[in-house]
C-alpha cells in the first residue's frame, strides 16, 4: 500500500484517484482554494460534481489548509492543479515535500524559464522549489489520450508515465496499473510534455474547421462537408508539435505515439477545445466566444497565449527557423487581435524535406 | 495545356478532374469494364452518378474499349483502378504507353513481389509492363488526405505528390494546383504509399471503438464514452505504420504529416472503413456485416487481407520483430476468422523504447 496525495481536485487529478483506490493505496485528494465547494461537497456526500460520480472507496478528501496533513507522509504527490497554479503549488508544498517523494504532474503547459528558455512544467516546478529540497524528490509526468471522465468510468485508458529517473518508473507504474488503465514507461520527459501541452491549441484549430462548415460552407448538393481541411490543419498540428519537440530534444516516437498523435486524437473528439474552434470558426470574435463558455477554462487558449511569445523569441534569436510553427502563431492572432479564421495552407510543413506549393 | 488521361472512373480518379479541368488541360476520363454505366450517365447528361455532380467543363468521357485513343498522347496518366485493377491496368495500358509519359498512382495497397518482398503498387504496376516500355516511363503517386467529394467540391485539400524522380515534381505540382488543391512534393515514395495503403485498415480498427460502445459501454451515468479506447487505437495504428514506413525505407516525417497522421485522421471521421469498423464493433461477424454493406468495396478490408500474410512472412524471416503490429494482425484475425473485437492493449507499442504495462 502506498500514500498518494493528489493535489487539485480538478478532473484529471481526481480522475487517477479511481485506479489509485482500486489498486488499494490510500489516496488523499486535497482540493486547492479553488476548489473548496468540490472537496465540500466530497466531504458531504462523496459525490464529485464536475466529474459527476462518487468519489471511490480509498479516498479521503482534504481542503487546501490541510495540506501539512496529507503530504509530508505520501510517497506519491501528483500534481493536479491548472497551469496557472504550478507556482502556487510549489510554494504551498515546498515547507511539505519531504526527500524521496516523487512528483507525478498531470498539469499541462510549457513556461519561460527566468533565462527566457521554454521549459517543460517539471522543470518550472522545480526550480520554483527551495534548493533544499529541489534535488531531493523525484519529477514525473503523464501523457496520452485521456478522457478523464472515462478514466473515471474505468473505460480502457493508455497512456505514458515519463521520468528523467528511470528508476522511479516501475514504481509508478505498478501504483496505478489497472485492468483499464494501462501506462507505458519513457525517459523522453521532453516529449511527451510538449505534446501534452501543444495539443489543447491544435485540437481548438481543428474545432474551427466545424465552425467554418456551418458559417459559409454548408455541405454541398452532393454532401460534402469539410474534412480534408480539418484533417491538414491536424497533420499540420502534429507536425509542428514535431518540430518543437525536437528543437527542445524530445523523440519522434513520442509524437507518433500516444503522447502526441494519441492526445491530439481524442482532442479533437469533443471539449472545451473543439467548442471553442467550433465558435470561432463560425465567425464569433474571442471575447464574444468567452461569453458563450462562462466559467470554463479553455487549455488550448491559455497555451497558445503563454507559448507562443516564447515561439517568436526562438525564432528571432535563431533556435527556430522564420516558417516555424505558422498555424500556432495564426492562432495566436486570432485569439488575441481579433483576426478572421483562415490560414494560409501553402505556408504549412515548411520544416519538412517536402517543396511546398507555389 | 497538358492532356491527361485518368483511367479508372471511380470516387478519387474522377474527383481529381476538377482541378485538372479548372486549369485548363485537356481532360479524358476512362472508364474500367466495371465503369460502362458511370461512363454512359457521363456521356449522355454530364453527370457523375457516384460523385453525385456535373463533370467539369474540359473532361470528356471514354468507354474502356476507347483507351487507344485516349492514352497514347497523353503527358500524365492517372491510375484510378482500384486495388485489384493494378494488374489489369497495367496490362491494358501497356500497348499504349509511351517514352516520357508520367503515370500517376491514386490507387492505394501494399502487394508481394514475384520474390516475396512487400512492395508499394507503383512498383508492382512496374513490374507488370513489358521491360521496353518500363523504364522509359515515370512513376508518382499521391498521399494525405483527400475525401474525393470534397475536392470534387473544390473544397480546401491538402496533399503530397511523391516520386523517385523529382525533376517530373514540380510540372505535375503545376498541372494540378488550385487556390484549393494545395500540393506538396516528395520523394519518399515509399513512405507515402506504405501510409496510404495502412490507414483505411487501421480507420477501420477505430471504427470498432464506436461500435463497441453501443454494444456493451453505452455512455453511463456521467457520459463517458470510449474515445480513450479509439485514441489508443489511433495511436497504435499510427505507430504501426510508422514501423513499416521505417523497414522498407520510408522517411518518419511522412508518417507524422499529411500522407500519414493527416489521412488517418481523415479516414476515421467517416466513410466504408469506419461503417464497417462500427458494425464489427457493434458483435456483428464479419460474414454479416457485408451483407450490411452491399455493392461497396471497403478498402480497409481488403488492405488487411493483402497484407497481413506478407507481414507474418516478414516476422518469420526476421525482417520484422516477433511483436511487431499486433493491431493489424488481430484485425486480419476478427476479419477472417470470426475472431470477437477484443484487443490485449499491453501488446501495443511493442516497437518503441517505452516499456509497457505488465
Amino acid at each position: 500500500m502506498t500514500v498518494i496525495a493528489v493535489v487539485g481536485a480538478g478532473y484529471m487529478g481526481t480522475a487517477l484517484t479511481f485506479p489509485a483506490s482500486d489498486n488499494n493505496h490510500e489516496v488523499r485528494l486535497v482540493g486547492t482554494h479553488l476548489d473548496e465547494e468540490i472537496i465540500r461537497n466530497c466531504l458531504e456526500n462523496g459525490f464529485h460534481p464536475k466529474l459527476k460520480r462518487p468519489l471511490p472507496l480509498n479516498v479521503t478528501p482534504f481542503f487546501h489548509n490541510q495540506i501539512a496533513e496529507a503530504v509530508p507522509d505520501a510517497e506519491i504527490v501528483v500534481l493536479g492543479v491548472n497551469s496557472r497554479g504550478v507556482h502556487w503549488a510549489a510554494e504551498q508544498l515546498a515547507p511539505y515535500l519531504r526527500p524521496g517523494q516523487i512528483t507525478l504532474m498531470v498539469t499541462k503547459g510549457l513556461e519561460e524559464d527566468k533565462t527566457g528558455a521554454l521549459r517543460v512544467l517539471p522543470d518550472i516546478f522545480a526550480a520554483d522549489l527551495p534548493p533544499s529540497i529541489r534535488d531531493q524528490i523525484y519529477y514525473a509526468a503523464i501523457g496520452g489520450p485521456s478522457i478523464a471522465g472515462e478514466l473515471a468510468a474505468r473505460r480502457h485508458t493508455s497512456v505514458v508515465f515519463t521520468s528523467r529517473t528511470p528508476k522511479i518508473l516501475p514504481y509508478l507504474q505498478a501504483a496505478f496499473s489497472t485492468p483499464y488503465y494501462h501506462i507505458w514507461t519513457s525517459t523522453d520527459l521532453i516529449g511527451v510534455e510538449v505534446c501534452v501541452a501543444l495539443k489543447n491549441p491544435y485540437a481548438l484549430a481543428v474545432g474551427l474547421a466545424a465552425g467554418l462548415v456551418e458559417r459559409e460552407n454548408p455541405p454541398d448538393i452532393a454532401g460534402a462537408k469539410q474534412h480534408n481541411f480539418a484533417a491538414a490543419i491536424f497533420a499540420q498540428g502534429l507536425a509542428e508539435t514535431a518540430q518543437l519537440v525536437q528543437v527542445m530534444g524530445g523523440g519522434m516516437e513520442t509524437v507518433f505515439s500516444l503522447p502526441g498523435a494519441g492526445d491530439l486524437y481524442v482532442t479533437t473528439q469533443g471539449g472545451r477545445n473543439s467548442r471553442m474552434g467550433r465558435l470561432l470558426g463560425m465567425g464569433m470574435r474571442y471575447a464574444d466566444a468567452v461569453e458563450e463558455m462562462p466559467n470554463e477554462t479553455v487549455e488550448g487558449v491559455e497555451a497558445t497565449i503563454a507559448i507562443v511569445p516564447s515561439v517568436e523569441r526562438m525564432i528571432a534569436n535563431g533556435q527556430l527557423p522564420d516558417n516555424a510553427m505558422p498555424l500556432l502563431r495564426r492562432l495566436y492572432k486570432i485569439l488575441t487581435q481579433n483576426e478572421p479564421v483562415d490560414f494560409d495552407f501553402n505556408r504549412f510543413f515548411g520544416q519538412l524535406s517536402f517543396n511546398p506549393p507555389v
